[in-house]
């Protein structure tokens, strides 16, 4: 089982990067910080007469590792009570490349299974549940089965090591990946 | 009642728009199309020595305008069940400026009034209503007022305008901002 | 459109009741308050050998109604951030009726329209929505369609007539059913 | 630490219970089945003159019961996606009881965790969010602390046998109630 992990966080070995990099540890996986690429928020030509224009940006290799993988493993802080904005540009550009006819993603979704890691302070467990109902709805509308989902708890770097819960968790999931 | 618009929408003249510019007109106001501005993302610094660095881009004007404004009408389309990646973007860099001393934002926010408009398909009403969710716990932890929020019907672009309860409602809200 | 209005609250004349009687007035309609019958808990004998028994209790006279309407209007205060004990024990009896094949209930639901009011206080716009959620998964479940709900503000009796919102939303559904 | 669980469950030997009683096991603790008991729906004479009648029925050695003990565990299936109406009607009658001066239950309840324990079918890990938000406004309404919940898997009775992550949790809470 290929696993893409994608990072959300705009900060470097924060608790969502540490928890995704124990659970694909020692698989076949590939890790791709979105802060480190070039993304562009959707310009919504859904409805305009030429439908969408090319891109000039990094996320078409990040189409191509979607379609190479088979779980996809959204690894995300709480910020704000939602994923992050570079994670969120990264689902605003579906409504692009789902339509896209030199890609097949629209398809591919369909065959690939998501897991959700989101961290962030003690409240997280319950602040964090309209960002789950979120992902949710996401993966229904692609048609991805929605596997699990982890809130762990960890603001400062290191925090997450003592959230017992949240690191037996990650080896549940990554004996499933290995 | 000075009342500031931010639009999340990336397609001009679209139905969070309408709605907003109903809603303000007449009124003491100012719109700001987010996606118009150059915002980046977050560079999430808090648990850095150094703190956040400046950056160079217009969301300081944004901080101003925040301030000078009493009501805050945070207008967007409902983009895979969250607010859209520009105005996500714009909230995550609140955790800069609020703890910028050349500014008073974190201060200020608590005498402003949140007013929310999402626009979306006919399920928007029901998914939603994380995203209301996610709102209200932003505005919880800056201790700011949300005075109330609406769920228009519309994709298309004027489709809005078959909304009787949402134009309503946008009557009723202008009438208060008076 | 004949009208099935099923009252939660446990209190006469209260702002829920209020506004479910100006939803129906007119209209071809049957108002039920559940509280004034006798509704058992369900015993959940769905994988015990024999399944269900008879219950000798109101609920076989609101399976009827339910059968005979168009529309069902279920109007609950907002107990505890949930539909009140009473409306709760009416739903959880659908696991014992939509298996009995003396009626039809389970087929006769998906032709229905529901409609949900809510009536709380101030914070009810926000803390309903959970209850929300649930009646829409709810009505899911058994393929009924959730045409609208309304949350309106209203504690002691009479608030609700300040409410200029839902009073107005009542009219236009009371105009629908007509 | 004593911990009083409460089951909401109208079968025995279900899913909930089985979680229910590995938490407490070996623990100073006291089961009680809601469904066991006598509990009538709340009346809600709230803003009525005389206010509050004294209800004949087992609810008050429920109140004695929440004052001994430190932790409440709420142990509920999913029912339609909310609790069994035989405990919201347990929680409804608080109403009652935080107003009645012969008790203390107010004060007490200040004091207590609430642990919640959920079980459904594989939807639930989704589909019982809305119902931990409900307990969540419940426990902050009470001034509570919600230490922790889990929604474990298992429908038909057993199943939960089959579910390791809730049987870790268990494990987890049974070690910290010793």
């Amino acid at each position: 089982m290929k696993v893409l992990a994608l990072l959300g966080s705009t900060r470097k070995n924060g608790n969502s990067e540490f928890l995704a990099k124990k659970i694909v540890d020692g698989t076949d996986h590939t890790v791709v910080s979105l802060a480190d690429l070039h993304i562009e928020p959707i310009e919504d030509l859904r409805h305009s007469e030429g439908g969408f224009s090319p891109v000039d940006d990094d996320y078409e290799q990040l189409v191509q590792l979607m379609e190479e993988h088979d779980v996809l493993l959204f690894a995300t802080p709480l910020y704000w009570y939602g994923m992050s904005g570079p994670m969120k540009n990264f689902f605003d550009r579906w409504s692009q490349y789902l339509r896209d006819e030199r890609f097949n993603l629209k398809e591919e979704l369909t065959k690939k299974k998501a897991y959700v890691v989101i961290t962030g302070g003690s409240s997280a467990k319950i602040k964090a549940l309209p960002l789950v109902q979120q992902f949710n709805y996401i993966f229904e509308f692609v048609n991805m089965e929605f596997a699990d989902y982890m809130i762990g708890a960890g603001v400062k770097p290191g925090e997450i090591e003592n959230d017992v819960a949240a690191l037996e968790k990650a080896k549940r999931w990554n004996a499933l990946f290995k």
